[in-house]
């Protein structure tokens, strides 16, 4: 991840956090200003939401990609969205740092092919039941297309087990990096859907490599419109943030944001 | 399906068959009328084709279309298929006369919207890794806006198994029986991935209750562009046909095109 | 299966059916004469039950044997019952015509190899994630001591789907004829875990080639110790035999018990 | 694990290392020494092994467990080895400081219960495609005959991915700190199935909370008579070491081993 607002270097672990939907001005920039304030890196938010059900909510939409803009401008932080139809893309990338293909449309080709056009970065979440092959053949799509900057995202794929919401495949992590120069996310909030398990696999997929850290975080899960069981509270990714810290200088790395906070 | 050219009786079964993929005039109009010619009900041929590898081949597109336009002239049988971008479900649906979602699009939300607004037929085939819970969901997804001629196809689940391509889950057909009242064919070829086992499986599933069987034809197998070792021949889906006929009448059902050839 | 009380044409399809578990005497032997009264070939019924948690019924042990013996003394029929302890296959070979070994025992390689010194049948179940491979290994097991009376049994797969109890795989049904010459039986009590999804789903073992069914019958499911909710009453039993039959013959097979009552 | 030579205090994660399969005198005694040398707390090496085929190498039985009390005496560590058979608890338990139950066997309740009567730790691992309510049920055959040494050992579960040899599963870690007083070790080895993926995942582990590692460990993997692909050389396994020694301290834990010969 060297690309505009996302240069990093390479023992810089990155952390992307925020709330899984917009929900309102008040909810995303508060939630902006906590994070930063916790050392994240990037802002996550959605704006176009997949949805299970068509009668859940489905996010915000252009108005959600209008509030995460003010977060930016309020914060000074880069943002990562999802786009999910081939003809959101422009749009989308007027607001986005990053542009993210989440878990269920890695195998949409055609917003692949869109967004290998863009010269934005684009993470590509694997899919539920993605082998890894696949993974790097979808990432193959956008590269083919020009785009290089394509950043990869394990996020907890569907087995047997019922207790948790996905299976993190941390093994992922360390393959990827054996196999690929791209870089590799973790999303633990997915990854586990359960909030007390989010740290503990966040910490884990640092040791095992990751190049940065997804989270969900909302200032009051509970009431949250989507994912709730799996976000973070502000006190809770502080905490998250603190022990990372101490896990990526144990593998030879560093958060950046923290490390920024830390001097001050 | 009571809908336009796909008008059935509740007990009849219907048989969709056809080349993966639309390779050439000759290929198609070969394959069609072979498959009329053994009592197949309605022509597949897929002009836009999902393809894992960005490398490999991905349908002929609108030329694909006008091809199996073609054929449909020449042999009278109505067409399905596949429409994978939101932008593209008008010019598909000029051409065929069944819209089918593929399983790495049925959560493509955005897809699913676009085809619940037309007035023609849809058939959603289950995700690889989806619940049927979630299956029935997508399909609520087009049911919600307006389009209430939904087929779901069952095509084979990823497993741990690997000496199939798909685990075809033959469980569902009943349980979707029970759970809705929309009607389910089942797909075999990619159900099973082995020409060897789709006549058997395609048994199962009409003793299972299946409304319909979908299968690959192709003249030359060895030569196809794609899913060529899950295709039959000609010779292999007549002995197919005949003896799916004799299925269906043990469960009180008929292949509808089988019986009116026997008439002749 | 031409071995001992198991002799059978080819063109046979064998059912095999009783309680889950053997529960009382009356329980057993009412079971016993309506299973054989709709033409059951094969008494099942467990002594010595595997439950995955140690404070639920695990059988009635040595006096579960001796009241499936007095239920065969009165109906004439062959029983099948499973062995989970190498210590125990002589034992239970006294009462049993087929021994079972469990879906939770296709790996207890001691236990295969124990059975292998027998000269009984030994029915072996798939495990609820082995591939293909790995079940046709574990026969090996058996057949390598010298017993070459094994019947293999397909029973489900544990997915991700959690509406069925188990995944019924009805292609391991023409895969395992293509790749060995052993008989293979579907269980589609265990692979459906539902009593509604038994009957579509033996009749799709069938069609797709099965050389027999075994299922749970039981005179009041609802008061079944283990396993009701995927037990059939005696009058459901007899609803799949008429239907089983027909389908039999649709694939020129028969049922020979059912043929027998028939014939009276 | 504070029962006889296993005593260690909460903030200590015990490595547990050692060849697959013992294999001669020089191989397990040379691996005993140079694991011992970088710090593990217990060997590891079985003499009774589950093979999936009857034509592999399935252990050499009552001599392996001969050649492990040697390596034992040379080298004063505690040894683990697997007991397959109810009847050979009492054999096993003789030359073992702890039983191991290997995956395989998860579900073997004779066997279970048969090691809930003796009075020395038990290692019960994960089966293979073991839910994690099963995995503590397993557990809870052993507890309630009165043992109440038990722990556990994730150690990969099976998926549908093909480029690991199972998925090991990091949630499970912190799951079960929420649900279970026992402690619970990860088996990176079995988990990937790759000698360069075990380091990582191993690190992984303990960042998640894992209480101790097991990682095989061979001279010459290349020519192991089991599991080569998986197993450490000596350096590699030093190499292992000296980063989990690092990740300990980074959760405020530690290596007993590792510390003791820094001291020296």
């Amino acid at each position: 991840m060297e690309w505009g607002v996302c240069v990093r270097l390479e023992e810089e672990v990155v952390i992307m956090a925020g709330p899984c939907a917009v929900e309102s001005e008040e909810q995303v920039i508060k939630t902006a200003k906590a994070v930063k304030e916790s050392g994240a890196d990037i802002l996550r938010g959605g704006a176009f939401k997949p949805s299970t059900s068509p009668y859940h909510f489905r996010g915000l939409g252009k108005e959600g990609l209008e509030l995460i803009a003010l977060a930016k401008k309020e914060t000074g932080l880069p943002v990562i969205t999802e786009v999910m139809r081939p003809e959101d893309v422009e749009l989308v990338a007027q607001y986005a740092d990053i542009l993210q293909i989440g878990a269920r449309n890695m195998q949409n080709f055609p917003l692949l092919d869109e967004v290998g056009r863009i010269d934005k970065p684009v993470m590509l979440k694997r899919g539920l039941s993605a082998p890894i092959q696949e993974w790097l053949l979808s990432a193959e799509y956008i590269l083919s297309q020009g785009n290089e900057k394509v950043i990869l995202c394990e996020r907890g794929i569907r087995t047997f087990e019922t207790m948790t919401r996905n299976t993190m495949d941390v093994n992922a992590i360390p393959l990827i990096k054996k196999l690929s120069h791209l870089p590799i996310i973790a999303d633990p909030s997915h990854g586990t859907g359960k909030w007390y398990l989010v740290t503990p696999v966040a910490l884990a997929s640092i040791a095992a490599g990751a190049d940065g850290i997804m989270v969900e975080v909302h200032p009051d899960p509970d009431r949250a419109l989507k994912d709730g069981p799996q976000s973070l509270t502000f006190e809770n990714f502080e905490e998250m943030m603190a022990r990372a810290s101490i896990i990526a200088e144990a593998v030879g790395r560093r958060l950046k944001g923290r490390k920024e906070r830390a001097k001050k």
